[in-house]
């Protein structure tokens, strides 16, 4: 979905930001594979191998701006798709029973979470991101609509 | 991008809304279909044709929940890719000299606007309507998430 939304798309819109310090679409996809590597599937792990007893190792924000240089959008959507297919048939494998979806993990900020709840933000984080995406190109076109800002949401 | 996006999700997301009034990704793209219809071209052509001589026919922001009795999401994602193509067809087709561009219409509303806004608002529509789509959607996963809600912004 995020190949078919982005990839053809000039770099005014997927290297367009909502001002210093926020994230193009371009940065989100780079997050989104970061994400892969070292949230979701590293932190399920640690919940089905220690429970609440091995605190999850924070997650950088930042991390996505590491490795960058010189990566093509294009390349970043190969990626994503690697890793995400991976970690999916990864996921579908384990078969995870009822009972491990209610074990317990510990987060390093918000305490106490089941495996279940990580496996819902994992759908939901994409999405919000999604949000984000869309909501930065749509905002590059505020001026270009003239008028009709007053009756997009999104502009304001 | 809504076919790869929407096509295989469970009717549990795609006939979701925020609350009563509000509108689910089903009723966004049948939306969409509509304004392929009765908005876009059709006022272009009013501009070309007329100027600011003819106000646009007033939008009718109901208008996608006629004849929709029966018509599954599938079936609405095929015809708004016709109808989608079948424009962007016919746009490419107009070459629109700078000059078209800046020809004025007259919106009921919102009063003077040019051909060219009425392309960028276009593109700018589909976007905000993106951004509805997947905040539905991830909202649908408030109690899901549990205590990682507290992250997502998506979900205040």
């Amino acid at each position: 979905m995020l190949d078919s939304f982005l990839r053809d798309l000039p770099e005014v819109l997927t290297g367009a930001t909502e001002g210093p310090g926020t994230w193009s679409p371009y940065v989100v996809i780079a997050h989104l594979i970061f994400a892969e590597k070292t949230d979701w599937m590293p932190r399920l792990s640690i919940i089905l191998q220690h429970g609440a007893n091995r605190t999850f190792d924070p997650f950088d924000h930042e991390g996505q701006f590491r490795n960058l240089e010189g990566q093509s959008l294009p390349t970043l959507l190969d990626e994503f798709k690697l890793v995400r297919q991976e970690n999916v048939t990864r996921l579908r494998a384990m078969n995870l029973t009822p009972e491990q979806l209610e074990l317990n993990g510990r987060h390093p900020a918000l305490g106490l979470v089941t495996a279940r709840q990580l496996i819902a933000t994992w759908t939901a984080h994409d999405l919000g991101h999604i949000v984000q995406i869309s909501r930065v190109m749509a905002r590059r076109y505020k001026s270009e609509v003239g008028p009709w800002a007053a009756y997009q949401s999104v502009m304001k």
